[in-house]
This record gives C-alpha cells, sequence and structure tokens, in this order.
C-alpha cells in the first residue's frame, strides 16, 4: 500500500534536520548552516517567535510543516468509512503507525492512541460504523502521543514528546455544534485557581468527559494524555526535553486545552524544578475560551503559535461578534457574557490567494484544508513576498482530500483513497474486509501514573 | 495492482472446462461428464436452448456467466473518472487486457479494441475528460474483439471468437437518450433487402458512425468489428469456430445488432460454405427494432440468449407501449408506428428477489447491474428452484459498483476503486497520473480487409 504523505520523502531530504538547500532568496537566509539542535528553543517560541516570523525563519517553517504532518497524520490514519467495520478507529496499531502512513524516516515512536467518548454534544465530530458489530460502540480515535528516537533527538537537540490532536474530517458541520457557551474551567475536574477562567464547553467536555463501561473511553482523554507523559517524563527524566502539542481544527482546540492543563496541573515541572517548554504548533483553530484564558495559559508560560489561512472561517468562530479585536474597554464589559472569546499566543496569518498553485473557491472546505495550509507555509517568506515553494513539498498532496488546485496541474480532487475500500482476497477467493490486529488497549499502568498525579484512587 | 475479477479464480476451478462440482442436486445433472467440447454447439444455442433453461443446465450457466465476465470486463477496464486524463479510454493496452483485469487464466486474447464516435445522439454513453489536454476529443472505448487461445480452443470444442461491448457505466440517463424512433436498417449502409426492417435509431448511429479526421474512430465501430472478425476467420479458416457476442445494457443493442449485421453480411459463411454459429448472450438488454428486425435476425440463423432480471426497467424499454407481448393483431396494426418495438431471441428471466444475498431496493441500477445478474444465474436452478450458489463465485462482487447486498454480509457499497485514483509517485517524489503505454491503433490492415468486404474505395 503506497500512501501520499509526503513526510518521509521530504524528512529524508532533510535528515539530520540540517537547513536543507531550498529556493529562499539569501536574504531570508541569515544563518545558513544554523542548526536545530542549537536554537530549538527559540524554534519552540521560547521568545514568542520575535523576529522569526517575518521574514519566515526557513527552520521554522520547516518545523512548522513537520509538525503540522504529524497533525495530518490523524487524518490520514482515521478510518471515517461508515462502510467500515473499524470505522471510528486508528487504521494502525501505534508500533507501525509512522512507517504505514508512508513516513518511514519519522523518527518518532507512538507511544499511546488518545480514544474520546461520543457521550458530549458535538455529535459531528464522532464516525460510527453501518454496521451491526463494531469495535466500540461509543469510542473515537482522537489522537496519539509519540516520541522522539534517539536519533531524531540528537538531531532536535532534546527528546521532543509530541501530542498530535485529530480535528474533523468532514466538512465543517462540527462548528454548529458548538454552543457559544463558555464554561468556567474548574468545573470539569481541571484544577484552575481562577473561576472566571472559561473555555468552551464542547471542548471540554471532550477534553474531560468518559465513559467507565467503555474499554476505550474509560480514561477521559484528559486521563490518558496526562498519564502517558508523566510515564514518557519520568522514563527521560535525565535528558533535555520538550513537549509540542499540535492539532489542526478541532484539534487545534484540544491542542491548546491540553496544553493549558499540562501547564496548569505542573505536569511539565521536573523533580529537579526544570521546566519542560510546552509548545502548541495549531492549524486553522478556533478559539478555546475568555480572555482570562489567554491571559493564564500565557502566564503559565505555553507557547501557542497560531497557522491560520485568513481566509478560513474556523479561526473566527466561536465569539464572531465579542473577541479579541474589539477595543478592550468594550471587551472589559462584555467579559461577562458567556459568548465573548479569545485568542491565545502568536498568529501567522496565511491566505491562499497568494499561492498561484490554487484556484479560487468558494468551498469553506478547501480554505479550512490541513494540507492546504502546509503549502501555503511552504511557499511563505513573510508579509508581501513572493510566493515561493522552499521545498520539494508536492502541491499535489493539496488535492488529497480536497478539490483546490488550479486545474492545468492535472491532479484529481479527493484523490486520497484505498484500493477497493481495503477490501481484500482472503484464501478462499472471497472479497473481505480483513480484520485487524489486535486493537491497542490503554497501558496497564495507566492508573498508576493517574495515581501519582492524584487523578485517580488509590484503588 | 489487485482487480477484484472473480473470473481468473473461477476459471482456475473450472480450467478445461470440465463440468465443476457444483451444490446442483444430482437431479439437475443430467450428464454429469458432459464436456463442453462435445456439446458446444447445443449451449451456443443450435436448438434454441429448448430443455437447456428450465432446470438450468449447469454447463449453459457456466458459460452464460463466462461470457457475462467477458461483458463485465468492458465496465472494470473503462476509465470513466472525467479526471481522468484517459477518460473514455480503455484502462489497459490490448495485450495485457484480461491479465490487468486480474482474469490471468481467461484463455482469451484481445486482438483488437473498439471506438465509437460521440457525433451522436447519445451523449449520456460518452465520458469526457474534464482536462483541456485528451488521449482524443471524439473517441471512446467502446468494447473488444477477442479469440481463444490454443489451450481454450481445445476446451471449448473450437476457436471462439467472442465480441463485447460496453454498455453505460453509470446510471440510466442513456435510456432517456433513447429517440423511441425505429429507423429502417439499410438507410446506414447496413445492406438489407427489406426496407421495413427497423432499429432504433440510437444504437444504429452508434454502430455506424465515424469521423474521418479522428485517429480511433476514423473507422466506424461496425467497420472496425467486420474488418476484425474477416481478419480472424481467414487466419482461423481451417479450424472449427464459432461467433459469439455479449453486452450489457446498451451493449447488448450493440451486441444484437452487430451480430445481425455480421449475419446479413455473410461474415460468418466460409469460402467452403460453412456457416459459423453466431450467438449472442445478452444481459439487461433493451428491445432494439421492430417486429420486422426480429425476424430476420433469426431467419438470419442468429441465436440470441437474452438474460434478463424482471425487475429491472431496461428491457422494458423502448417499446414500452407496443411490443412483442401485445396481441399479434393489434401488433400488425401497430407495425407502421415508429415505435412498435420487438425483443429478439430466447429470454431467460431471472428474478433478484429470489437471492437471500440481496436486499430490497427501489434503486433501478442495481436491478440493472450486471455483477447482480452473474450472481443471479448462479444461484439460479430453473423456475421455482430454491437459490443455490453453484459455484465459488464471490457474491461480494455484486457491490462493485452498486449498493444491493444486505449489510451483515459486511461489504462495502461500491467498493471497486484504485489505490489513490491511480496517482502513484514518480521518480522525483511527486504524485501524478502516469502516463499510459502508447494507445493501441487500428491495425495497418484494416482498409484492405474492408477492401475485400466491399466496404471501401480501392484506395
Amino acid at each position: 500500500m503506497s500512501y501520499p504523505n509526503q513526510a518521509s520523502h521530504r524528512y529524508h531530504q532533510s535528515q539530520g534536520l540540517k537547513r536543507r538547500k531550498d529556493h529562499d532568496t539569501s536574504a531570508n537566509s541569515k544563518e545558513p548552516e544554523r542548526k536545530l539542535a542549537d536554537v530549538w528553543r527559540e524554534i519552540q517560541g521560547q521568545d514568542d517567535w520575535v523576529d522569526l516570523l517575518d521574514p519566515m525563519d526557513p527552520l521554522l517553517r520547516s518545523e512548522l510543516i513537520r509538525y503540522g504532518e504529524m497533525a495530518q497524520a490523524c487524518y490520514d490514519a482515521f478510518d471515517f468509512d461508515p462502510f467500515s467495520k473499524y470505522c471510528g478507529s486508528c487504521r494502525f496499531i501505534r508500533r507501525r503507525f509512522f512507517e504505514s502512513l508512508g513516513m518511514t524516516g519519522h523518527g518518532y515512536e507512538v507511544t499511546r492512541h488518545l480514544y474520546a467518548t461520543s457521550n458530549i454534544d458535538l455529535p459531528n465530530f464522532f464516525k460510527k460504523s453501518r454496521w451491526p458489530k463494531v469495535w466500540s460502540n461509543k469510542a473515537n480515535w482522537i489522537g496519539y502521543v509519540a516520541v522522539s528516537d534517539d536519533e531524531t533527538t540528537r538531531c532536535l537537540g532534546r527528546r521532543d514528546i509530541t501530542i498530535a490532536w485529530r480535528g474533523t474530517v468532514t466538512h465543517l458541520e462540527w462548528i454548529s455544534d458548538l454552543m457559544d457557551f463558555l464554561k468556567p474551567i474548574n468545573g470539569n475536574k481541571i484544577p484552575c485557581p481562577d473561576p472566571t477562567v472559561k473555555v468552551e464547553y464542547g471542548f471540554l467536555d471532550l477534553y474531560t468527559d468518559k465513559d467507565e463501561n467503555c474499554r476505550f473511553c474509560k480514561y477521559s482523554a484528559r486521563e490518558q494524555v496526562l498519564s502517558e507523559l508523566k510515564r514518557l517524563t519520568e522514563t527521560y527524566a535525565d535528558e533535555e526535553m520538550s513537549i509540542t502539542i499540535t492539532g489542526h481544527s478541532l484539534g487545534s482546540a484540544l491542542a491548546t486545552l491540553s496544553a493549558y492543563d499540562i501547564a496548569e496541573t505542573g505536569l511539565h515541572v521536573m523533580q529537579d524544578g526544570r521546566a519542560l517548554p510546552v509548545s502548541v504548533f495549531s492549524f486553522s483553530g478556533p478559539r478555546v475560551g475568555n480572555s482570562r484564558f489567554k491571559e493564564r495559559i500565557e502566564s503559565l508560560g505555553v507557547k501557542v503559535l497560531r497557522v491560520v489561512n485568513v481566509q478560513d472561517v474556523v479561526p473566527k468562530s466561536p465569539g464572531l461578534f465579542f473577541n479579541e479585536q474589539v477595543p478592550p474597554p468594550l471587551m472589559k464589559l462584555a467579559e461577562g457574557l458567556p459568548w465573548a472569546y479569545s485568542h491565545v499566543g502568536v498568529e501567522l496569518a496565511l491566505d491562499h490567494r497568494n499561492s498561484p498553485f490554487l484556484k479560487q473557491t468558494s468551498d469553506p472546505a478547501c480554505a479550512h484544508n490541513l494540507e492546504a495550509h502546509l503549502h501555503l507555509l511552504d511557499g511563505y517568506h513573510g508579509k508581501g513576498h513572493r510566493f515561493i515553494l522552499s521545498s520539494g513539498r508536492d502541491p499535489a498532496l493539496v488535492n488529497k482530500a480536497c478539490d483546490f488546485l488550479k486545474d492545468h496541474h492535472l491532479v484529481p480532487p479527493n484523490w486520497r483513497q484505498d484500493e477497493n475500500k481495503g477490501m481484500i482476497r482472503n484464501n478462499e477467493g472471497r472479497w473481505v474486509q480483513p480484520e485487524r490486529p489486535k486493537l491497542d488497549d490503554h497501558p496497564l499502568d495507566t492508573h498508576h501514573h493517574l495515581r501519582k498525579l492524584g487523578l485517580a484512587s488509590e484503588h
């Protein structure tokens, strides 16, 4: 099987994460021999990406694309075919995750799959099989935790723990599920000392809900992430580490929320007092909480870089009327309202009208598409700079799941599909949906780590 | 690439065309050791299939499925994706046709691809690429001529020349293109002594039209078939031969029309005076001509076995009101009307409600589907007999291009598709539509054979 994920190819080219020869004008290349291992703290946002965005820093661009591809992997690996027996699950076991996606040189290992329960108010986020017998009635795969291998760790300058959250594969119905209703964050067992810190109700539910009777969602997404992070930070306690969280669309909201949670819970603080950098590279994300949430997450030192396309409607939601762009005095007045949202962190605003590869379209799913964002990043060199692709990243990837490339590129729209919908011919010559290897269960030590965090009872 | 065509598998099982062990009750098995090589003339309809249809003769059933799969190959090999550069063409060069479809043991070689021009009144039959540069502006691949290899010829008892005509891949729009208008057959250069022999205008056009400026349709489908048949019958003049014509839907109409033409033109008569049997195995075919056409084709000795599903609307068109079921005196009166149609030959009526594998559906495309007919044949043992599959033919094939199987079989609807719409990654790591090998041109001796037939000028 051959997967249209550019990552392996690109990553091989840039293996060692040295700066690639690219089409950058030399004006942009401040330090041609700069190595990521030396400057990774800046790239992760230590200085809030000041001077790295305009003109666009080539190393940062390359890292943004790399993390974006880890978010894209959540879509490529998700089984969203309602006629599949495994609809709603991850198509690949965690040990062969990147390999199965053709990202063989990616240099990370998935250490845990993440699941969420569908007992919440975001019905359009969840996918269910049409068949009566299914792998799970209540759970959906929602992302993964991965850690860099030794070789990649050397190149990156630190052991990197990445959490990638899946967004919604289909159109944008989920936006209409958002209740435009901010809820105090500490109401859902996230310890926040300030009751005026509020986030969107739906995101909070998705992150914290669980179902004791469900094999895959007996732990909430939150519990799964925190216990895995606890385990990994203990495993690599002697090393330099970073926590990088990524996601697209609704996954961007979960990335922001979980980054906040990690910092608020203090999980990034090691026993020796070191605080691991916590960074979010988010794509096409909606607003998550109110301005108090913004202040809180930023004061906790979480660095958020939000990549958006100015033509995309999702980053304008929720909070279309009351948001961070309203004059501060008015916003102060509005703060008591449940619909006064605020974006967090630093925005990198792209515009799909700048790419000569893309056609004019009024389809909001195109403007929101993650592969399109990665393409836009690849050609972005700063405000007002010409759009010039900086790597061998294939523009054809844009059309994997949308109809966005100009016709003369001869790339069919929505071309990413499995041969025969994954049907194979068995030994008797019958065409069947193959059984999958046993789905990864939650690790047995989850409870152990939750107890350490004070999130589970002693039994 | 793996193609969902059951044929190779099934054919391997029945290789040598000995009667397979199947689920037939022994009551049905008149001559368990009967060999096709001995009885092929009966199977081809020498005696109008008297006593072979009820109860259903196992050898005939097996042969009907075999020819049906040759008609099905026309769909499986047709490129109907408007985003393909080769939309409207055959996806495979003729020498690797069956092999590319996974029909490796099929035992025939395609000797010629057939093309038709789109300058006619059946717009919904033709498929055109969305791209500006295409393989042909005017032509569509419309079927093929194949001949049995030596080993298969021994099993069959004769060298079999098969002509398979493609129908329409998409829904049933083409029926609405039918003009319900009968036209004298000799108006379009088919030599018929009787001007009252009439056929549907659209079929006649499709069969006889050409475009001198088009590389692929500079010869009409008729000229392509007749010249190829002339060449093949000369090549194998010393052998026993049969001419078998098959097609589904609109392809069934072309099968009937071309069979008539071959017989009327006398192409089946050898120099030594032998007349080769000309047989049509058609599936889901509409009516083709008037009752004079029926009388003429039957008097010429052409044997037509029409497999239909009584739930399918297509065999009821055209001529919904005036057809062979109207009492003869009334039909005599109606004969002057241009819409008094008549079916030809012998009908084998199946009913999809008899298969326990299929669900109730009001989708006319399901009732019309060719794979569904082959499945129905496989389970058919005669009127009132229980539906029992007689071979290992996979019911999952029914859902290749429709949504007809009951849910509990866990077979996704419309599951036949190429990985990544045929896109491949080239040497530079780019995803592209691969170039095809040079498309097969018309053989250089076409004109030569047409001249022999008096169908072309001396120059």
